[in-house]
C-alpha cells in the first residue's frame, strides 16, 4: 500500500501487536501472572466474580463492588426468548456445543437494548459472561432431550452453571473445583481467539460481536485447548503398572502422549499444580482418590519417558491434563470441556477488548500482493479452464 | 513470551501479515487489481458469479463451470427453518440489519450437516454467500411489516437479490448497476474485517466462525464504509448553485466532507469511477439524469474546494461517494448500505480464508505485559476500593 518495504512475518510469529496489564506467559520461567497477581496466589484465594471485577477494573473488589457485581450478573442470567428459541432449533440439528454457543452469542445484542438504556458502559460485557453459562446448561440438557433448567439467583456463577446442567445445587467441593478451574484458565497472553476479540474490537465494533468472533477462534483445532484425550488414555490405561508399557508402546509407535508438551512452557504449565491441586481437594470430599492416584502415577511416568524418548525437548504437563481430570469430577462430559473453557475465558476476552478499546487504533496489517497484475480479459468461450476448484 | 526482544507496534502498522493473489491496492496510483486484472477490466464485464468463481480458483470459469457454481448458488438460497425463525424474534426488537446478518450468518452451519454429505469442499462457501441477499432482504421486509419473499432460482445473484426487497423482478438495467456495483467492492486488501476472517480461519476453524467474525469487525465505525452520509449532503444541497456555498460553510467551519478522503488512496479511487459509469448508465435507463447530474457537479466543486482548503492533502473522490449514488438508484434504504456491501465481501473473506487455510498456520502476534507482576493477595476487608469501573 504504502511505499515502504516489508517483509511477511508468517503467522505474525514475534510481532507484539498489544500491550497488556492483562496476563504475562513467562514459559522458561513456568510463571503465569494475572492482573499483577501469580496464578497461584489468586486461583485458590480469590471467588470467580473477584477474578472478573480484577481482570476489569485492574484490583480486586472491595466487600461492596463484589457485591454488586454478583448481582448484576446474577440479574442477567435468564436468556432472552430468541436465543433459547434458537437453541431449542439447533438442539433438533445435533450441531455440536460450540457451534451453538457461537450462534447464541452472537444475539445477545438482543438484551443490550434494554440494556443500553442504563448508564452502565458494561451492560454487554455482564449481559455475555452471565449468559454463557445459561446458554451452555440450556443447550445441553436440550441435546439430551431434557427441559433448560431456569437459572439460581442466589447462587454462585461456577455453582449456578452445575445448577442449570444437573437441576440439583452442587456441593462446596464441586463448586468450589470449577470455580478455581474457572479462575485459571480466564487469561493467557495473546493467543488466538483474544487476538481475535481486540482485531474486532479495534474497529470499534460491539463487545458481542467481539466475542462472537473469539468463539469461533477459540473452535478451531490449531487453537489448542481440547482437554478430552489426555483424560482418554489415563482411562484406556486403567491401572497403575500398566501405565508405562501403554506409553512406551505409543511412543514406540511415535504417538504423542496427550496432556504433555506446549508451545510455550518449556517447564511444567503452572496451571497444572493449581488445577491438581484443586481436583485432588474436589476428589478427596468425594472420597475415591482411586483415579486421581492414577493420573498422577500417570504423570510421572509420563514425564520420565519423555525425558527418555526426546531428550532435552522438555515436555511436560500441560493444563488439559489436570483439566479433564477436573471438569471429570464435576461430572461435565467431555462435549463440555471447550465450552466450559469459554465461560472462564470470555471474561479475558472482554477485559482484552476494553484495552484495545482504550487505544482508540485500529488493527490493520498489510498484506503483499504476489499475483499477477495484467491479466487480459478472455469472452467465456475463449478460456481454457483448467481450474475447476468450484 | 519468548526471550527475544520486540518492539509493540500499534496497529499493527506497516506489518505484512498475508502473502495474498487475491486483490492489490495502488493508492500512489489509484489502482485496484482482483484476482490479476484490473479492476476496469473486470467490473464492467464480469458477471458477479464470475468474480466469485475468479476470487476462488484464481481464474475466469469456462460456461460449464460457470453454469455448475449459478446452479449451486441458486439450490442454496433458501434460508434454514431456525434462521428464519431466528429473524422473526429478532425483528421484533427492531436490532440493526447488521446485527441481524450476524446472528443469522452465524446460524448456517445449520446447512453445512446435509452439505458436508456431498465431496464439496465449499459448501459452507456456497451456502454463505447465497444465503447473505436471503437474510438481508428477509430482515428487511420482516422490519417493515412485510412477508420474506422466497428466492427466484432463475434469476442472477445481484436480481434475486433485488426480487427479494421489493417482491418484483427488477430490470436489466438496475440488476447490472448492483452486479457491477458487487463486483466493485468484492475485494480490497487487508482490511479489518478481511483480517478477521483469516485470523480465524487460520485456527482451522469453519468458514461460518470466519465470516460472523468479520461481520463483526465490519460493523465497527473505524472500518470505514458507511457510504450513507455522503448522499445525504448531495440531497441538502439540492441544486447546482448551492453546492459551492453550502460546501464552503462546511469546511469554514472546519467540518469534513463526507465521501472525500481515504487513507489509502492519494488519488482519485479507482472504485469511483467504476461506480460513477455504472450510475450514470443506470440512471440513464430510467430517464431522469437530474440527480447525476448534481452528484457530478458537488464532486467537481467539493474537489477544488478540498484543494484550496487544505492543499498537498489530496483529498479525492472516493468509494462512498459513488455507493451512496448508485444504491440510491437501486431503490435501497441507507440502512442497506452496509449490509448490501457485506452481500459482496463475503466472497472476498471466504477468498481469504482458503488462502490462509493453505498456509497451515496460525497468525498468532504476542502482547507485552506492562502490569505489575507481584501482587500480595489482601483480604477482602482490607481493600481500598479506590476502583470502581464496574
Amino acid at each position: 500500500m504504502s511505499g515502504k518495504t516489508a517483509n511477511y512475518i508468517p503467522g505474525l510469529e514475534g510481532v507484539v501487536a498489544a500491550q497488556t496489564r492483562l496476563s504475562r506467559v513467562d514459559g522458561q520461567k513456568g510463571e503465569l501472572i494475572i492482573g499483577g497477581y501469580p496464578l497461584e496466589t489468586l486461583a485458590p484465594n480469590a471467588s470467580f466474580e473477584e477474578m472478573i471485577y480484577l481482570l476489569w477494573n485492574s484490583a480486586l473488589p472491595t466487600a461492596l463492588q463484589l457485591e454488586s457485581l454478583q448481582n448484576k450478573l446474577a440479574t442477567k442470567r435468564e436468556l432472552p426468548f430468541a436465543t433459547l428459541d434458537l437453541l431449542r432449533n439447533v438442539a433438533k440439528t445435533r450441531a455440536p456445543v460450540m457451534d451453538a454457543l457461537r450462534m447464541a452469542a452472537s444475539t445477545l445484542s438482543l438484551s443490550s437494548e434494554v440494556a443500553a438504556n442504563g448508564d452502565d458502559i458494561d451492560a454487554d460485557a455482564i449481559a455475555l459472561v452471565a449468559a454463557f453459562p445459561s446458554i451452555v446448561a440450556a443447550y445441553w440438557r436440550l441435546l439430551n432431550g431434557q427441559p433448560p433448567v431456569m437459572p439460581s439467583t442466589d447462587l454462585s456463577h461456577a455453582a449456578n452453571y452445575l445448577y442449570m446442567l444437573t437441576g440439583e445445587t452442587p456441593g462446596e467441593a464441586k463448586a468450589r473445583g470449577l470455580e478455581i478451574y474457572l479462575n485459571t484458565v480466564v487469561d493467557h497472553g495473546l493467543n488466538a481467539s483474544t487476538f481475535t476479540a481486540r482485531v474486532i474490537a479495534s474497529t470499534a465494533s460491539d463487545l458481542v460481536s467481539a466475542v462472537t468472533g473469539a468463539i469461533g477462534a477459540l473452535k478451531g483445532p490449531l487453537h489448542g485447548g481440547a482437554p478430552g484425550p489426555a483424560l482418554d488414555m489415563v482411562f484406556e490405561i486403567g491401572q497403575p503398572d500398566k501405565a508405562e508399557p501403554y506409553m512406551r508402546k505409543l511412543l514406540n509407535n511415535g504417538e504423542r502422549l496427550m496432556g504433555f508438551g506446549h508451545r510455550v512452557y518449556k517447564v511444567r504449565d503452572p496451571r497444572a499444580e493449581v488445577l491438581s491441586q484443586a481436583a485432588q481437594a474436589m476428589y478427596a470430599a468425594d472420597g475415591d482418590m482411586q483415579l486421581f492416584e492414577l493420573v498422577k502415577h500417570v504423570e510421572k511416568v509420563a514425564v520420565e519417558l519423555l525425558d527418555e524418548y526426546k531428550p532435552g525437548r522438555n515436555l511436560q504437563t500441560n493444563v488439559e491434563f489436570y483439566t479433564a481430570l477436573l471438569l471429570h469430577g464435576l461430572g461435565l462430559h467431555a462435549e463440555l470441556f471447550s465450552p466450559t473453557f469459554a465461560i472462564s475465558r470470555v471474561v479475558g476476552w472482554l477485559a482484552h477488548c476494553f484495552e484495545q478499546q482504550q487505544t482508540e487504533r485500529i488493527l490493520r496489517p498489510r498484506a503483499e500482493y504476489i499475483g499477477e497484475t495484467e491479466k487480459k480479459w478472455v469472452a467465456i468461450g475463449d478460456r481454457s479452464g483448467k481450474f475447476s476448484y468450484v
